[in-house]
């Protein structure tokens, strides 16, 4: 039996232990929360050993973790993450957004770094128990508010050894965040990046791991010195991702369609809860072309040229949708409309309504299968 | 200033505080060493933040270390490590190999991840003094045994957003390891992967980071699994690295000349201490042609069909060279010569003096400059 075969014990919800904090910490105002700052009062932790299995889930007190300086997460990076939000309704009611969704990409992320896989169903139980408990954390009756959780999985085992871990700990960390925008839409200026390459063919740009995020920061830093926000990643001439998001472009196409396309996930694309739900809602509406499929930069430049270009739009959980008002291209900025029939909009038409559709259906204002109450 | 600028105060070591422990471990039986398992009684620390720059140094018992959750290094993977060695001459001196270019390649790789410039000169002051205080863990007339150091570099901060981080850990850990190869050489099977890629150009793999190494450990499974010992990592058709070592070709050449050559320094490739040194030894000899270049697997079969192949050995710090005998390349095995003029030979003629004399050097058996005395 390998190592990436054993698996038993398994997580087992049934067996979930929890000890509350007995000093609660004071909820910060609303108004003053940013996005993964300040934590809530509880965490959820297993630990998994290749001769024992994972141990029952424990739902305790948020606490530092304190690890050997060998362990393998240290040295090697074998660490992944997820990222998904909870919400209240106009009731009261905690609701998660298509959960089942990030716990099988964690999945995938965990098997990617031959790392035990979790059972997906208990694993996502206790993530729901940890997030009633911290209820209190999550803003009522306040769109754009919510709870950020964060499921990390590290490799624990003492070695200097580059091989599979046999122990790793699965943690989920709680975060309340504030409206990524705090006063409506603000729309982005982007540096499409062409020397440094942030995810490559046979590379893991498709699985949410930790090595994916660490060599963009610098690159990161020096555009934003040129006062750009972000980079948009250019492979072989073909966009593939915007900073940590997922690319939109709508455009009228060269066969005169409107057409909303985006990057197909070819692995070097993280294959996104949002840019799902984008792709999906969209071809429901069936008002447009929607595609998924390579996207030059250079097409973006002529549409922009020709007058073709509707609107861009990065995607993700952290702002739902990111619009782009202009592209650093080579030597050109490629300007990108935003709404024609208001000057002083940050968003086009079609980057707004997507997020509203999102959001009424997060905030439980629509009734909707992507909404789970807990 | 930014917060690449800012680095004041820096590591001083004049300042080193030594917190001896109080409990010295017992030493193992040298014959039960491996690799990276055992630790000594002390290990070096030093933090950083953004506002406060650097603490002094400090030597203190090994320790756990203890991090909120939101750490950046559990998630987005920033950290960087170094690999260096120290080992006992026949008079019981301590000395290490050319340490200050694995110093500046840690720099280098803080650099990559937005992390603060250590000053080189302090942070191997310190080290040594490391070294000084473990002495006993080295053993004594014993060549092939001697005391792994690990500087690692992770971010501390506590936060979820990508961003560089405003503080970090520097540790140097210490492990007593035994020899690669136990009994004489040991060559080895490849397999050559062409699905997967270990690095790529505008990535990381020029660094020493975290990230370069844990995409790599599911594909390194999958091999062993068909009875490789290692990946030999091919992109667009050309050889990079073996496993996580530098890899050498030794042949004749298509003009007739003997020739050794190595991956040129594209960005793909991890700059090799052991690297460096086998082409400035090899050049220094003047016996055969050293070049660093592209190298097409196709053509190292063709070689060995044409009977041009002499020999091929990965390096790095670990193992110094590891003599490969056999790459399976898309659907046939490539043998690789070992010794012609011995059947029971485990390395050819010029790994085995690469080898010798590298460890002539470390050990003190030969004077040399790159051997540096505590």
């Amino acid at each position: 039996m390998t190592q990436l075969e054993y698996q038993y014990p398994k997580i087992d919800a049934t067996k979930l232990v929890v000890e509350k904090t007995t000093e609660p910490r004071s909820l910060p105002p609303k108004e003053q929360l940013g996005f993964g700052k300040v934590f809530t009062d509880h965490m959820l932790t297993l630990d998994w050993d290749l001769e024992k299995g994972w141990t029952a889930p424990r739902i305790h007190p948020y606490a530092k973790i304190a690890l050997d300086p060998s362990a393998i997460v240290f040295h090697y990076a074998v660490e992944c993450f997820e990222g998904m939000k909870a919400y209240k309704d106009a009731d009261g009611e905690i609701r998660l957004f298509r959960p089942e969704l990030n716990i099988t990409r964690f999945r995938l992320s965990m098997e990617r770094l031959a790392l035990p896989a979790p059972s997906e169903a208990d694993l996502l139980a206790c993530i729901k128990e940890l997030v009633k408990i911290e209820s209190r954390w999550i803003p009522e009756n306040a769109r754009g508010y919510s709870l950020y959780i964060r499921p990390t999985a590290i490799a624990t085992q003492e070695t200097l050894g580059v091989s599979p871990s046999s122990r790793c700990k699965v943690f989920v960390i709680c975060s309340p965040v504030g409206p990524y925008y705090k006063t409506g839409f603000s729309s982005v200026s982007l540096f499409a990046t062409e020397k440094h390459v942030r995810a490559w063919p046979g590379g893991t740009g498709d699985a949410k791991l930790g090595s994916n995020y660490a060599p963009g920061i610098l690159i990161q830093t020096q555009v934003a010195k040129q006062g750009y926000a972000q980079n948009l990643w250019i492979l072989n001439g073909m966009v593939t991702e915007v900073g940590t998001m997922n690319f939109f472009v709508y455009w009228i196409n060269k066969d005169g369609e409107k057409e909303l396309r985006t990057p197909h996930l070819d692995g070097t694309i993280l294959p996104g809860i949002t840019r799902r739900s984008i792709l999906e809602l969209s071809r429901e509406w069936g008002e447009f072309k929607v595609t998924e499929g390579p996207i030059a930069m250079d097409d973006i430049k002529v549409a922009a040229e020709e007058g073709r270009l509707l609107e861009v739009f990065g995607s993700g959980t952290a702002a739902i949708v990111s619009p782009v008002h202009l592209i650093r291209w080579r030597d050109a900025d490629v300007k990108v409309p935003l709404d024609p029939t208001n000057p002083d909009a940050q968003a086009g038409p079609l980057t707004s309504r997507l997020a509203d559709t999102i959001m009424k259906i997060q905030y439980g204002e629509m009734e909707h299968p992507w909404s789970v109450k807990l």
